[in-house]
């Protein structure tokens, strides 16, 4: 089913839901109810306040009136015949909407059954062609959406063309419900969000910096094959460096506000003045670092570079502060403060297609030891007719089709948009889909023709002379923060292996057995594998219970049996074929094999 | 010789060295000449500047005076009797300092042989008396030390006891200039710090962050054996986090100003008024962190903690940022913006000792490893007659004895001083010398009995009761940036191999010879040991020379001979026994064993 049309018949669900609760609640008030992006709402006011189990019948009486195959009446009707009927009716809130509608605009009523509604269409010709209907949930909401006026009463519902449809969004929802970042952060406790610290400054706990670290030391040995160096910059520096690069004051409202140079503060300046000093650069001044990348070109220009020093690339896990309105922070997906995965390629213009070539292949290479298979690229080109990009014709024309050229060479997906490339070169941005099908945009590949002006970089070329290199930014996963919040909802809290903050729970039948599970565990430490002894004096059943709790992928048990043959008795979340019985020694072997190799889940294969 | 006599002798050697200045430049006026701490220095003023030949002729003269063992006289005179004497040699400068000299005090001038000084003494009895003198510098300096004033010519010196200590005196300072980490960070790459960027912020190049990771690397190690567990928390939170802590306002001089909340603030109000409203909670705000221990409590009380939980160890490596005056920065010793090998212990008081023994023998590990041998603690004690301490008697007392007791199981020198415990616990601070025996300050192990009341920490005892847990603030090589600096001068760019930023460079002799070149390189690259490859075209020797001025430990010269017997031929800055002829593989396994093992440099064996 088309969206369109899907649309119209979840109007016409809500209006079958208004029906419905006008049979069974016939003194109820209506005002609005229209169809949503995922389904419909209808908002009611009464003495009655509904409960879970009135939306049970209400829901039992829509699938009623859809049984009945009621046709939907449209009728056009003069304001003045209008007015009449919903005075008849007593629908107040339909008058006011009524008298909403400007003068000369057509006005239109729609009945089903019993029920007639102020409605501008369009709708299904009758009930029958609704689908399948189930109403979520009831929440308060203001009339007209306004704190000083009376609440109503919202039902949430949503209606598919097929049962079958239905159930999968339902499931889709409380699947997404499960595996909610926030949810598993906090079950998992891998990071957490303290309103003293503030909203949007991620606290990482101690199991979500080993998944975090897991996947920083994954990525940087991957750019150590590819010959990048990793530098550090500190997260404050002076006004003066990003008025330089052009980031400040331009981007100022997505920024923290400054922070003044103590030596240089006059205290009598109202804060707006001092405001407008820093930004025409009339005092001092320090920013928390917003971009990494002024850092990195201070130390590409740090000493003198030749042709032969090319490509340079430079890359830190920097983290950089932006701001953000309090109303949009959510978990570790839209956050104040974040760590990109970013990195620099000083080049030359020749260079550029191949360095493009390497940043897409780690990105690559990295999705699909997520099991993030899906991926596609969106390129961002310059719209020849606008005059808002800098630089000469031939060098976009290069630089876009070397971008192109790269992707289509992996063979990514990818669509073109005109218009969206940055002011100062094209780009491209990486856009993935999860194991539910939802899309989450990534990191991204800008190519920069302006920063190396605005610094006065340069090689010495093969020929002697001084030329201008090419600046790559690349974040292919943009923020640690909100690639591990994909990965946790990804994988559901179910890690792979390798990335599992703990990997291995031991499980001692009894106390007897607890000198030999502390010798297992020390063969898996000494492997670097991060196992834990249950040592708690309760049963075996609550043990377990625990393990899966904490979803460890794998919880070892040691009773008599397994001690007297040296061996342990699996149990695992993500590899049936692993449980059973093993040798200690074995099981030491399979796991460092697992992680080695970065093994996927059963579920992800 | 005693410091005291030293300055004695020094003082008669800057009066010798204004009579040698008399003898050869008869028409120079004096001004004044005292001892310093290394040294003296004169002050004259005349039409002639003093070249370097000058010194050498000048440092001549003095030898000769203090051959003649002239005698040193004093005389005690009257005002006028003073004025008289300098008015007649014509000294206007020491008419002026005599001016100064109060009514009523002893007025007493000193002669050497031709050379009459106005100076309180006291002096040798004779010009013999003064050991080997050196003439080291000279330099400008205003008259009073007050720009507005003349500049007058200033020659520094220094004189000791004998010529040996002279000697050894004048190696040092050329030892300490060849090893200062300013001029090391520079030639070697490692670090640099940046107008734009700021003074005190220093940004990691790529060689040293190679040599900060590695050392990262080996604390975290030893840490993760010690069971601390690694967390991250944000460079900049909510002011109200530090007014909790007690952090701020009252440490705000040490802070960079707060950061004013965008969503909070009233562009009217002065600086003043809004710093003001700042310090009293009046409106939000944030701070760049000085200090990670607010957050590593938030994570602390994420959960409910029991006693099992407890020792519960948080480490990071956190960037902290604080206020310098700009006068005061200098390389990475003193900075605004550092790395601190932060851990929060929360334990019980039981449990107290153990932990502080751990901190010390982690310490104790890492200064050995580094041949840092000589370290001793100064502890820090309440005084139990001052009234700015908070806490039990019988608190401080255990908390005192567990320190104590901790540092004498480790058989640290130790020196305790009273009235120097921070004002919520007593403390010890670490301090190490160098390989040329300057001390360091390192970091602290602090015990805290204030921040967990403060912020309401609990854990449920064995009693089932709630019990508030002590806090152990521990960060024992204070600084990264700082230990980068020590270590940087203490290895004098000479790193054990497996802290050098590049560790072996290959050196083909003809371009025959690099594809063999390379093959070695990637073995040892397999091997994860950091090898490039000179690919030059110029001669041995200038390849031989760039090695050595790059302070690469090992250099493996490969020609025609090599390459036919799959062998290496190396030069060793560090170890001699490894020079010479090795087969490629034999070679590698060398280097793998050394940096295992942490080997040292054969100099500090």
């Amino acid at each position: 089913m088309k969206n369109a049309e899907l649309g119209i018949m979840r109007h016409s669900a809500a209006h079958v839901l208004a029906a419905a609760v006008l049979r069974l609640f016939p003194e109820t008030k209506f005002d609005i109810g229209p169809s949503t992006e995922t389904g419909f709402y209808y908002d009611f006011d009464g003495d009655h306040s509904f409960t879970s189990e009135n939306l049970v019948a209400i829901e039992g009486e829509m699938d009623r009136i859809i049984g009945e195959n009621l046709p939907i009446i449209r009728r056009d009707v003069t304001r003045k015949e209008a007015e009449e009927i919903f005075l008849e009716i007593g629908q107040h809130y339909k008058l006011e909407r009524l008298a909403d509608i400007p003068s000369g605009e057509v006005i239109s009523i729609y009945t089903v059954g019993d029920f007639v509604d102020l409605c501008r269409g369009p709708h299904l010709p009758s009930t029958g062609a609704i689908g399948a209907v189930r109403l979520l949930s009831i929440a308060g909401a203001y009339y007209r959406g306004d704190e000083g006026n009376r609440q109503l009463q919202r039902i949430y519902g949503t209606a598919f063309g097929t049962k079958k449809e239905l159930d999968e969004y339902l499931n889709g929802v409380e699947e997404a419900k499960r595996r909610d970042h926030r949810r598993l952060g906090k079950d998992l406790q891998l990071f957490t969000v303290d309103n003293d610290v503030g909203q949007g400054l991620v606290l990482w706990l101690p199991r979500g910096t080993i998944l975090r670290m897991e996947l920083q030391n994954f990525i940087a040995k991957e750019l150590r094959k590819q010959g990048y160096q990793q530098v550090m910059t500190p997260h404050v520096a002076r006004l003066e460096l990003f008025r330089i690069s052009g980031h400040f004051p331009y981007y100022r409202d997505s920024q923290f506000e400054p922070i003044p140079d103590r030596e240089n503060l006059d205290r009598n300046l109202t804060y707006g003045e001092l405001s407008a000093a820093l930004e025409s650069g009339g005092c001092g001044g320090f920013l928390i670092k917003p971009m990494n990348c002024p850092g990195h070109i201070k130390i590409y220009a740090n000493t003198p570079k030749s042709y032969r020093d090319l490509p340079y690339r430079l890359a830190e896990f920097g983290t950089v502060y932006r701001w953000e309105q309090s109303g949009e922070l959510n978990g570790m997906t839209r956050v104040r403060g974040f760590t990109q995965d970013d990195a620099h390629i000083f080049c030359t213009e020749e260079q550029l297609e191949t360095e493009i070539l390497g940043c897409i292949s780690l990105v690559q290479k990295v999705l699909t030891t997520m099991a993030l298979r899906d991926c596609r690229v969106r390129m961002g080109l310059r719209d020849p007719s606008s005059n808002k990009y800098i630089g000469d014709e031939e060098i976009w024309e290069k630089s876009e089709n070397a971008l192109r050229r790269a992707v289509k060479r992996l063979g990514m997906v990818h669509v073109e948009e005109v218009g969206e490339a940055a002011f100062y070169g094209p780009k491209i941005d990486f856009v993935t889909k999860d194991v539910l099908g939802r899309e989450w945009q990534l990191g991204t590949v800008q190519v920069d023709y302006n920063l190396p002006e605005r610094f006065h970089l340069n090689y010495i070329g093969a020929d002697n002379q001084p030329h201008v290199p090419v600046l790559i930014h690349r974040a292919p996963f943009g923020s640690l923060e909100r690639f591990c919040g994909v990965l946790i909802e990804h994988f559901g809290g179910d890690f792979p292996l390798w990335l599992a903050p703990e990997q291995v729970r031991l499980l001692p039948v009894g106390d007897g057995q607890l000198p030999y599970a502390k010798e297992v565990e020390n063969l898996l430490l000494e492997r670097d594998i991060r196992a834990t002894v249950d040592s708690h004096s309760d049963k075996l059943g609550a043990k377990i219970r625990r393990a899966e709790i904490d979803r460890v992928p794998y919880a070892a048990i040691i009773g008599a049996k397994e001690q007297g043959s040296l061996g342990v008795s699996i149990r695992s979340r993500i590899r049936k074929d692993h449980e059973g019985d093993h040798s200690a020694a074995g099981f030491v072997e399979l796991l460092v094999e697992d992680i080695r190799t970065h093994r996927l889940p059963d579920a992800l294969l």
